[in-house]
């Protein structure tokens, strides 16, 4: 029997079987499932009778807050778009995402009011609903708009399991930011791959630490959801927030990046607190730091896995779950959990040369990690021709250089596009670029991501100034700082005379980069 | 990006990343996953030049062998449909089996051969191999057979996914046995839900207990082999085998029958095993001994759950395990493990009255279980009149009665459809009734279930014979065991002089059944 996938049977079950359980905390909000699903639908409703249609776009740009959660099942319920919109885009890049996506809606915390008024004369979006504000004449509540759709449940949506559920930016190799589309199928399947691995149950408490405008914080609105687990809202990363959280709720899982780690690592009064709960963290985002998991283990004192994913993957592809017959010794245990990780299951992973060959599994020959699932995304949107660049012959090209072991574990050891990773946000060289360039005394810039212990990687700028043009470094943060988001401005700038070229004229980025991690062993750090 | 879901991305998984792993233990023979994946394309690859074409079928009459296992892949990864058969059908339902099915091949085991040599003249197949007996003119050898061809990895079939991988003969309510066709995307589902509960992993070894033609195996070749799990194949079912069986390979999952689980317990020597690496039993195919949880969990050592399926179904539809967060209380634990179950990740369930609407919660109505989800049948073979009134609205209709109660367990009281349960195995009494209404002596008669402590329930038979005739109930039994399998033959035989009848002449089981049953709380037993 045919019975399409979409994402709203997880709320549905959830509402059903957990419906006195704990669903969402969020600060002194509680919601149990029947009044979180509930929610969901008035949500529903309320944008049906908007007049929202099936694939249309509605956006939402907030903290992890339990309206964010709502929108994960409200929106893409009635076949429309869930559209997130990372918080720390400059006004800029937030106008960008509203317009290429042709949101008809958005959704907004009132924080972001002063943003939303500046740019919406731009904006083709129809209707603005501010999330924890005050409603005036422009701008409707949130708990108001809800209030006008019923409680009624929603037969499926009228669409293919195929089409779109999910929109997000990311930035990629190019200028601006693009949009990722995932699909219900491949979100439900990703949910199901990943409860295979992970084995949760309706015991398990999550704390959203990473944001979950970051592709559906790697699938937790789907997989804890399914469960029955209970959703903990955290709306700014800050250790004592994390680990008081973690005492009071008894939380068990936790996603991180490196970043956040290192800060919770160094927090002075790390061990003031019971996390004793704690049943296992996945770190992602970022290579880890292979000395860090043992060292994240004993003071955790729970499990640490990392996972790999990207947007274009609903995200994870790899997990570094030892193998449990065979990494036994608590030595390979530890080294096997290191690396970036196995396949998931539901996704087939390959690590190819320039030619498509599999490499050696040798730990030591270099090849892209390549990807086929059903999570991988639909394409970028409006970019069809980024979109056949990336899918070829059926396998995503992630752009990330690996290393493989004769038992399939995968080592991120470079990176073939152009992106930096810092504290677990990407930034787009080129975008920076771009930024800088536009400044009228540049004549020429490089962006490289260089090594730091707090964030993994920065972003470093290497600027050819046009002839006898002056310029400080502060000067054109502060140009930068206007235009993009505050996390890829350039923290280090260097004036040079000229940039190293290719006798064809191709910027030699490389030759820039190599210096800052030769004594490192790869050259990506989280 | 749409992947379509088959059911040889399972061994393609297990055979790369768990290629040292223990794959299939089989008496003397052991293979691990790159060996088992080989053999697994040594089988297709033979059928493939041997003619077989996409969704044809293939036919295996065998215990729980190696081979068998084999097959579970070998022959969907060409998009050919496996079709077991229940080792104790009478020749006469076999031959029924392979003409229905029209299987093109028969993979079957030595110590039938007598039975095949037998049929064979009325057989539409064309080639009949022989499981670990030795090739004549007539049949091939298995092991010849598979080397014929090679080891080279297969690409996906060229079907879809909604293509049929198995099909199953169960007795249904009708005469003859029905074949039910499972598609690759509902095993593909079925299997991914399944690991969302159970938590299975590489270091499960899973003994099969129960034969594996019963809708395999209630999923084990799938949902084992994702993880990297260990097959421990057993042939025929006894006690000492089992318990040592458990203590050699360290099994850690079984799945039985309550009738098994009632021989296990009464086996003199089950305390001189050392079982202690069992971590779960399921008990399915019978409705549970709500008593019995507790004392199977303390002699067994471990927890034991209870599920409950159909082969239309995948097979697995409910589970009994409690809510971690909630039923905490050893108490409540046991009573929830107690009822039948939970719908599974992936399954749709209701209970309903006779007019489709769903009956309180309250643990007193009784209605009938419904169905939706991926994993239910694709149809009936041959019979879209049968399949037409078994799923109805997108519902499939299981004949189950239930009660449920306010957190969503159900509970089955009772059956609508014509079945006796005997020892885990399907009884249709349409198809006893009609065995022995062909005696030319026999007016009509009556089949129903009664309780027995050994099997759950075991058939019975009201006989009104034909004016002056004679006839004994070691006749009739006789005449029973030549026409079908032993178990569905009549254990208590009565002649009576008329049977009830309704007004319009219906048989009124009923009034024959209820006297059988008043002492018990439930209609059914297992
Ligand atoms: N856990 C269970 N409790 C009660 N009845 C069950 C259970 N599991 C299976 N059955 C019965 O077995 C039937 C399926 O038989 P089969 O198709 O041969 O697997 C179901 O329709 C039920 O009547």
């Amino acid at each position: 029997m045919f019975v399409p996938l979409f994402v709203n049977q997880i709320i549905r079950r959830a509402e059903k079987l957990y419906y006195d359980k704990l669903a969402v905390v969020d600060g002194e909000k509680r919601y149990n499932y029947k009044e979180y699903g509930q929610r969901v639908n008035r949500l529903s409703n309320a944008l049906l009778d908007f007049g929202i249609k099936p694939q249309e776009k509605v956006a939402i740009l907030c903290y992890n807050t339990h309206q964010l959660l709502e929108a994960y099942y409200g929106v893409p319920q009635i076949g429309a778009v869930l559209t997130t919109i990372n918080i720390r885009f400059s006004p800029q890049e937030i106008s960008y995402v509203l317009n290429d996506s042709q949101a008809r809606v958005l959704l907004f915390h009132k924080d972001f009011l002063p943003t939303i008024k500046e740019i919406s004369p731009q904006l083709s979006v129809e209707k603005f609903i501010v999330i924890e504000g005050e409603a005036d004449q422009k701008f409707m509540d949130y708990e108001s708009f809800i209030s006008l759709g019923s409680t009624k449940t929603l037969t499926d949506p009228p669409i293919k399991e195929t089409d779109i559920a999910e929109l997000f930016y990311t930035s990629g190799t190019t200028g601006n930011p693009k949009g990722v589309t995932l699909s219900h199928r491949g979100l439900v399947i990703h949910a199901l791959g990943f409860l295979a691995h992970y084995h949760y149950d309706d015991s398990d408490v999550q704390l959203h630490a990473i944001p979950l405008f970051h592709v559906n914080g790697w699938g937790t609105p789907q997989f804890l959801t399914w469960v029955g687990g209970t959703h903990v809202m955290m709306r700014k990363f800050e250790p004592e927030t994390v680990l008081s959280t973690i005492q009071t709720y008894k939380v068990t899982r936790i996603f991180l990046v490196p970043t956040m780690i290192n800060m919770l690592l160094k927090y002075p009064k790390f061990d003031k607190y019971n996390i004793s709960s704690l049943k296992l963290i996945i770190i992602g985002g970022a290579p880890t730091i292979p000395e860090k998991v043992k060292e994240v283990e004993e003071r955790f004192g729970c499990r640490a896995i990392s996972a790999y994913g990207m947007t274009e993957t609903s995200p994870v592809m790899l997990n570094s779950l030892p193998k449990a017959h065979k990494h036994k010794r608590e030595e390979d245990r530890l080294t096997y959990q290191s690396k970036t990780g196995l396949e998931m299951i539901g996704v087939q992973i390959r690590v190819v040369d320039p030619d498509g060959n599999d490499i050696d599994q040798d730990g030591i020959q270099v090849g892209e990690i390549i990807c086929r699932a059903n999570s991988v995304l639909e394409g970028y949107l409006n970019l069809p021709e980024e979109t056949g660049k990336s899918i070829v012959d059926g396998w995503f090209h992630t752009g990330d250089m690996a290393v493989i072991d004769n038992d399939y574990y995968i080592t991120i050891v470079d990176r073939k596009k152009d992106v930096i990773i810092s504290g677990g946000e990407n930034i787009a060289s080129v975008e920076v670029e771009n930024t800088i360039n536009s400044c009228p005394v540049v004549l020429e810039s490089a962006v490289i991501g260089i090594p730091d212990e707090r964030w993994g990687e920065i972003p470093k700028a290497y600027v050819v100034l046009k002839q006898n043009a002056n310029l400080t470094d502060e000067e054109l943060i502060k140009y930068c700082k206007e235009k993009i988001a505050g996390y890829k401005v350039p923290r280090k700038i260097e004036f040079v005379e000229n940039l190293p070229k290719s006798g064809t004229g191709k910027i030699l980025k490389r030759k820039l980069r190599d210096k800052y991690w030769v004594s490192k062993e790869k050259m990506v750090q989280g």
